[in-house]
């Protein structure tokens, strides 16, 4: 049968992403959601909210959350843009500066989805390898991003879970010659970030979620930060009504609200410590995690068999495929009693075996 | 200074949606929204909604909602996609069709959107002129449109309101060698639609949108129906979480409420007949409207200028530069107050000048 997609398309598989199993009683620490609720205020506005109001097109332009977002940072609201998630602001970015004569460079291993990203602009991924031992960046990276428009650097990395150092991180934006996104939707987890180097550097992205720190997910808000030339640029690439009436009145509330947004962030810090030690008891290797995940090998350097025992016994987690990702699994830090509970199963699998 | 831009995206001005005005006691007839409020099953749902569960992604396939849709279509949940608006649907439609070998043809006028979408994909737009008298097809279109591989039928079409001979659209679906796609952004205020070719070609897919009939523009929804195949290639172009969950909720309950949805809009098409048959009566060339609007030329052919008045008084409508839709503005059918508002400021600019 005739297809009439672009030749790019039909070759793709299309990016899958971690699945929302519908089992009762599950324990699900496999798409890095937060297991406390979003901030009281969102509740609040949303009692507030009247629905008739939904008739009207939303501000496309999120003036208000951009102002409060640039409010924050000490920057300015151009050089702002939100994002229907901060898949929307990768998939501007993409478009933006990678085509079959722009070609892209990432992290790998990292976000999956960018390679997918690339294949629909035609262009080339050129694939930075993280030292297979810690996950550390090589020294060449910029000689190897050399061809690139575009360089993801996902900081936190996902799924390893560590950073990199700030200073490299200064070096690269000074040195690369295209655009250079931080991808920091774990950054709220993190000791430092690259935020600064958006408005120091005339070719520096950095963008953010609330998918993981403020507890949305399910609202799908992202925001990216940079010179205003390059958020001019996406602007032009924005669907007209991309963030909808209730993602904005939400996204904003939680927003305000940073104490909460600390006391979270500190309580998932906190737990990290706590099951990244206790995994390593049993033998397990944890890479230090900047984020609200562990990147962590089972003793027996079997992912997958771990997965499946914990999916076995209602706790979802994740699994890469691959030589090097394979020996992993990530796990999400959930509640206190979550992570109990995984501990409690990890032991029954791996401490009679040793 | 340098550009990081791809050269299409340096050359493009940006697509400028209708501005959404915050004057006190403005009539906004400027952007086609509903003048009802959404169906009261959307105020249930969102009193019932618990906040908390935003901490999780949305369904990443909006099943539910897919099902319902297609329930009511009598097809199956495989032949439809939801987008965040129809605005992503276009967007999933044009990456996955068009690119630098792969032109797109549209009517013009028309949605001013696509040339902007071809744009970004450096694809040519082909744009077939519309009878400049009555706004109808010109005989030859399968012709003009043969080397584009998507074709954009918006019908009824915007911002001219008319609408096109069934049979003809049957004639193109059979005959175009590409993907027809009809956006069919106002088809619930028409007599007739195309959504039966969806599944009868494998060639064409059809849009809808819950902005205008729904009366939900503020939570961005909108769905594309067409053969498997269609579907599965631009799943792949799909933003992983387009949907958020409220959105997927509120679009649910308003969709059940298919009552609600044709009183709506047998309101609105008596208010179209009332308002185009008085303006007619002021001496408006008024194009016969099977939309929530109306594409009605002053009687001096001066569109700006009757623009402008009516904005001096505090009521909106939308203006469209050029030589042809210069003569017009489009009116977006109100309340019957906001209608009667509309009337006698345009009785007090005309009717003494006659």
């Amino acid at each position: 049968m005739k297809s009439y997609f672009r030749p790019e398309i039909d070759q793709m598989s299309g990016y899958v992403p971690g699945e929302q199993p519908r089992m009762a009683n599950l324990i699900k620490l496999n798409t890095n959601e937060n297991p406390y609720a979003p901030s009281p205020r969102v509740a609040e506005v949303l009692a507030g909210f009247d629905s008739a109001g939904l008739r009207r097109y939303p501000d496309p332009l999120a003036t208000e959350l951009r102002d409060e977002i640039a409010a924050r940072f000490g920057i300015r609201r151009e050089n702002v843009i939100a994002g229907n998630g901060s898949d929307d602001i990768l998939t501007m970015t993409f478009r933006a500066f990678t085509d079959a004569n722009h070609p892209a460079a990432c992290l790998e291993p990292s976000y999956s989805l960018y390679p997918e990203l690339a294949k629909m602009q035609a262009a080339r991924m050129i694939r930075i390898a993280l030292d297979p031992e810690d996950f550390s960046m090589p020294a060449d990276l910029l000689e190897q991003a050399r061809e690139a428009n575009l360089l993801i650097i996902t900081r936190p990395n996902a799924p390893t879970g560590n950073s990199f150092p700030l200073a490299f991180m200064r070096e690269i934006c000074a040195n690369f010659d295209g655009v250079v996104l931080f991808d920091e939707a774990y950054a709220d987890f993190a000791d430092d970030n690259c935020m600064a180097f958006a408005t120091e550097f005339d070719n520096v992205i950095v963008s953010r979620t609330f998918s993981k720190s403020y507890a949305l997910a399910g609202i799908r808000l992202g925001f990216a930060v940079g010179a205003r030339p390059l958020i001019d640029g996406l602007f032009k690439l924005k669907d007209s009504y991309n963030l909808d009436r209730l993602t904005q009145l939400i996204g904003r509330a939680a927003f305000s609200d940073q104490a909460y947004l600390a006391k979270c962030c500190a309580e998932i810090r906190e737990n990290r410590s706590r099951l990244a030690a206790a995994l390593a008891k049993i033998g397990f290797r944890v890479v230090p995690s900047q984020t609200n995940f562990l990147f962590a090998a089972p003793p027996d350097g079997d992912g997958q068999n771990y997965f499946r025992k914990l999916r076995e016994n209602a706790v979802v987690v994740r699994y890469f495929p691959g030589d090097i990702t394979g020996r992993f699994v990530r796990i999400t830090i959930g509640t206190s009693a979550e992570n109990e509970r995984l501990l409690e199963l990890t032991r029954s699998f791996y401490t009679n075996a040793r």
